[in-house]
């Protein structure tokens, strides 16, 4: 129903219809809720405001979070940080972010490309990235503005925004390196996931660089979670030489490695050094010893990825030129006062 | 730009546009590719499917999250199980859901009057509920489908689901009483939170039927975070009678009261028993003790959420009449196989 016919259906002109749906004070309350109620009613969708029917752009940006792991719930508090900081560049041009959650990888494509189809939104940010991303080509090919949060080896060129995973895996091999931590063990998540990849190629690289070797077995693969913290902290335990210390990728998985060790009369830091990657949680600070790990400004990061979109919408895309270029987030060495993580305790 | 001017621009029958855009077989690969480039670069948006507009329905449900303080992650993991239940019924509807998170109350309401006014969804869940809500009398009053999670005094009669806090605080009073503690506190959330008053209640109620006193700063009022319920076990500690059995509603400030507890040379379960209340994340599993508390069925809760806002369509809404009367939704206690909390271990 146009609003021709729903000024038809209430008896008042089209100007006052439209001006009662626009919340003008020059009508009164009681017509206003009297149009609204019949707009309801009669399924009236009221057409965007002129200025974005003019842009032709819905004003609406959505982020696609993450398929997770049932355990995984510690990301989530980035990107809701993550999610603030989009909405605040986003809110500078009258633009809302929308989110998205899937409960698998397929579930998660069939609902983009409905997006995108549909025209839910005039742009989308796609996060957890692999280095073969189907996504990435579907939206690619649609022409459709993205950003993704990791890199790929799909979508051709295309804008991205990263975590520093290089830098942070190299501070972290060396402060266990300087700690006198020879048999550093790494546990990763398992699949395709780009980080994974990353991580283990930069943590051999920096391991190589210290002339340290990496036993059979010393590299795990498990799920992203608790979970899979344990499980790999127990094959690690099992080898005939096990590691002295060990580094994650994500503190979730971190917490894992803490139950394992607790359960069999291990402490963390005296009997097997810890460092927690990314903590996305507040977690971190709460296990003892507290978890030492990489944080990131997430409200930053947000940011950033707005600007890498907006600058792909020809009327305001000039303002955000400097944000084209892909970059690698900074991630920061947190370590705790109570860590007793030294080599000493560990060899005590 | 309608598809009139697009085929124009394109110089295609309007036909082979439409069949272009709706990703039709009998339109080769390569002109869909030139029709979308065109309609993105003419910024013409597509309209909804034919079904879609004939309900006047845009097919999209919102999901307002609560707003957080920069600490509280963990509610978030049920949310997401709770998104994954709330879109598993409307995928069956061909609709979508979309979350909204905001930074601040001010903020969220801001964002819902957008969302109303410019209708961006069909209906919306409203979750952390005030017993004074402005948001539940906007959208009543915009005679707005919606479904509250958590009661309010606000938004007259309205479709709401809740959490079942009054059982659960009663089974939680009785345990710790069946263990032998007499000397039973409450660490609430502050602010207005409709939760924190219910349960507050039911506590009390609770205390009474045992003949328990609730003396003097026995009830503590702080932030939803590990660092109020830190803070409002220092509070506790400090009195001259400490408590022997401290209850939370929310596992993220019972995390708080391990730290502090540790910190101070005691033991939880052993010095302190600790009830955890909602366990939101599984990281009550990795502390040590690991805390009891109580788990429900996001999933289902999400589906239920879901059926109440459809019961208000009125295409559909029949089917879904079930759902119209408010439900409180189950909590179950969920004990630790290695649960130290006995009395006699607390007087040890």
């Amino acid at each position: 129903m146009g609003i021709r016919e729903l000024a038809k259906v209430l008896k008042l002109s089209v100007s006052t219809v439209s001006r009662a749906l626009n919340d003008s004070d020059e009508v009164s309350a009681e017509t206003r809720e009297r149009v609204r109620a019949a707009a309801l009613e009669h399924g009236y969708a009221p057409s965007k405001s002129a200025a974005s029917l003019r842009r032709g752009r819905l004003d609406i940006v959505g982020l696609m979070l993450p398929v997770r792991r049932e355990e995984e719930t510690y990301t989530l508090g980035i990107f809701m940080k993550l999610a603030d900081g989009l909405q605040s560049v986003l809110s500078r041009h009258g633009m809302d972010l929308v989110m998205y959650s899937s409960e698998s990888w397929d579930d998660e494509f069939a609902r983009l490309r409905r997006i995108v189809d549909r025209r839910h939104v005039d742009g989308v940010i796609l996060a957890g990235t692999r280095k073969h991303d189907e996504r990435l080509d579907y939206v690619a090919s649609r022409h459709f503005p993205f950003v993704a949060l990791g890199r790929s080896e799909s979508g051709g060129e295309h804008a991205w925004v990263d975590l520093d995973f290089e830098a942070a895996v190299t501070e972290g091999v060396e402060r266990l390196v300087a700690q006198g931590h020879r048999r550093i063990a790494l546990a990763i998540p398992g699949g395709d996931a780009m980080q994974a990849h990353i991580y283990l190629r930069a943590w051999k690289k920096a391991m190589k660089k210290h002339g340290l070797p990496v036993p059979e077995g010393f590299v795990q693969r498990n799920e992203l979670s608790e979970r899979g913290g344990y499980l790999a902290t127990e094959a690690l335990l099992k080898l005939d030489v096990p590691p002295d210390a060990l580094m994650f990728q994500s503190d979730c998985m971190a917490i894992g490695a803490y139950r394992k060790l607790h359960e069999t009369g291990r402490a963390p830091g005296r009997d097997l050094a810890i460092s927690g990657g990314v903590l996305a949680g507040e977690v971190s600070e709460y296990l003892a010893p507290r978890l030492s790990g990489f944080t990131l400004d997430a409200y930053g990061l947000g940011q950033r990825l707005a600007q890498a979109l907006l600058a792909q919408f020809p009327d305001i895309g000039d303002a955000y030129r400097a944000a084209r270029e892909p970059v690698l987030w900074p991630l920061t060495l947190r370590e705790r006062d109570d860590d007793t993580v030294t080599s000493e305790a560990v060899q005590r």
